[in-house]
């Protein structure tokens, strides 16, 4: 029998709303296989500096830092209730950016997928959903323009200045091509390298340093691409990618993109992993505006459950079951508002019903 | 009788193809108001670095010191024609930043304008594009990573690395914020203010200049949105935004996103206006792959003439002729490959056709 610690983050906004469903599908897998998770709540975001002065209290390290996984739900607030707190204190910069650090989880898996049946979600035309989007970004995610030194000040002319660094070293770019020229080779075997190396000295050591990479993996094939087509293809020609790679900055926001072309966020869940630590989180904010209205689509959050039981669990069929029982509940026509806007031919049902559907079909 | 002298850069790959239509377009406009143009043709790219050794030669330097306004085809080589040439010479780090610096071109207008009638070129669902999409971004051009600080070397563990810095003051904020609050005051003054205040600093100053110029501008509505929710946005529901402000590397991701939603890089053009000079250019690239072949969309290098017209010599009415003229050749069915895919039912013209048919209309 297995023990796995999870801590669990439930987060702000719509956060605890879809960790509830999340950990429905927990309960469910540990009841039928031969494991016991134990459940950590934890205060992480928001809620933690609210009840604690600290958005990542030393209680929560404390838990994640015993925890064999941690799921995290999303975190921040509205842009006006965020100016409440001190810069520095803010859920991103006092919580996940620390996490992040803290856990050096660099490789985030971001699949951008959505199956022919479901073409009906996208903005897209079907045509060019064709059999279905199957890609998946893998992002940098402890470097770049996010961890480098920031100087804030006034300049010799009396003006306010800001000046803040992107940074990369060899080791930074070699891990993370690993982690993407390993997935690429056990899929399609088709890597696109996103960078800018047109402008930025980082692309070209980042490339420099992919090209070295490459010759440990003959099987993959490299396409290079800048980083503004990269922004037109997806909308032009999402089907073309299987596998992206890209650093932090860029991977924020083609993996919002992808998002988009999906049809809602909420699809969108993540993998953060480090050598040594992993969390789960959805790609998504908290969004304030939704949040307690039982209408958030908790699919990125169920995802990303799936995607720990795989990653860290090595619970690979389960998660598939996992995966297969979302498609199955929208399958039948079902979504969150999200997905369901009036016309669509789809049935709109509450966060926690979709939940208890995908637990009924599990 | 007004007299204007315009430097006419080519650059590479389709540049010369689609250039020549622009030409014609041109010297109609001429012919029929009272008005002369001296065109002083220069090289500029991959053309310049082959033909002077230098992508950007002194000549042509000259020739852009002189003219009252600049048009400007697109320039570079493919990925791997590029690493022929030495990185700093190669020709976005040897001729267009360069020239963008030394014009201060600090204000890039980004049209991503598609009427209903056109809503088949998109790959977005038509109830998507609704009524059409008309917005226009207005990116930033002379600051950012783009021309930080760069450093690039060995670090004390034998470590190659890179750090470049994104800098901005607030003379640089303010004078973009003007540009946006201008334009949004006579439009729709709604103005998407892009930023990503939860990791940036600089976007913390972005935001704190956009508020003190905000005060100036009463009757423009300021929503602030992070750039990543920006590019889900920009694919689910584009016609929410009219004028869109942002820094320099995001504009350069999202406006092509915006090409993307509208379905060709091809309907892009862009003027880039500085305080003293503007040259005016279409924002993709020069498609080494299609040169030569008379396919590429000239729709882009036309519509820059256009802008040219409207913003450097105050020809309002024949700027909207020449768009009208555009709109018109589509509106007949007729578009270059980009946007007649088999079974568009768009009849293919090539470059010089469509540029002849603009012309006609004309
Ligand atoms: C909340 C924010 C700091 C975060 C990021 O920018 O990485 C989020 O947008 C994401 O993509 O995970
Ligand atoms: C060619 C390149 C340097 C340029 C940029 O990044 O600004 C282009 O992509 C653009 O958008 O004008």
């Amino acid at each position: 029998m297995k023990n796995y610690k999870i801590a669990i983050m439930a987060g702000d906004g719509i956060g605890p709303e879809i960790m509830q469903e999340a950990v429905k599908v927990l309960k469910l897998v540990e009841e039928r296989n031969d494991v016991t998770f134990e459940l950590m709540p934890a205060l992480f975001g928001a809620c933690g500096y609210f009840e604690k002065g600290d958005a990542f209290p030393q209680e929560t390290k404390d838990i994640c830092d015993q925890a064999d996984a941690i799921i995290k739900g999303p975190i921040g607030l509205s842009h006006e209730e965020s100016k409440k707190i001190p810069i520095d204190k803010q859920p991103e910069r006092g919580a996940l950016l620390p996490m992040r650090r803290r856990y050096k989880t660099y490789a985030n898996y971001r699949p951008v997928s959505l199956p022919q049946s479901l073409a009906h979600f996208s903005p897209l035309k079907p045509e060019i959903i064709g059999d279905g989007i199957d890609l998946i970004m893998v992002r940098e995610l402890v470097g770049g323009l996010y961890f480098g030194n920031k100087e804030v000040g006034v300049n010799d002319d009396g003006l306010r200045y800001v000046k803040e660094t992107l940074e990369y070293d060899e080791n930074q770019i070699r891990q993370i091509m690993h982690h993407a020229f390993k997935l690429a080779s056990g899929r399609k075997k088709v890597l696109h390298n996103i960078h800018k190396s047109n402008v930025l000295k980082s692309s070209v050591l980042w490339n420099e340093v992919m090209e070295e990479v490459a010759t440990e993996y003959p099987d993959v094939k490299v396409i290079n691409i800048l980083v503004d087509a990269a922004a037109t293809l997806l909308c032009l020609n999402p089907t073309q990618f299987d596998v992206m790679v890209m650093e932090n900055m860029f991977g924020d926001i083609l993996s919002d993109q992808g998002g988009g072309i999906l049809g809602s966020l909420g699809l969108m869940p993540s993998a953060c992993l480090g050598d040594e630590k992993a969390y789960y989180e959805p790609s998504h904010g908290s969004a304030p505006d939704i949040a307690g209205k039982n209408i958030a689509n908790p699919y990125s959050m169920i995802g990303s459950v799936a995607m720990m039981l795989e990653y860290s669990f090595g619970m690979v069929e389960e998660a598939k079951n996992v995966w297969a029982a979302m498609q199955g509940v929208f399958a039948d026509g079902f979504s969150t508002a999200d997905l369901s806007k009036p016309g669509s031919g789809v049935k709109m049902i509450s966060t926690d019903a979709f939940g208890d559907k995908v637990v009924e079909k599990l």
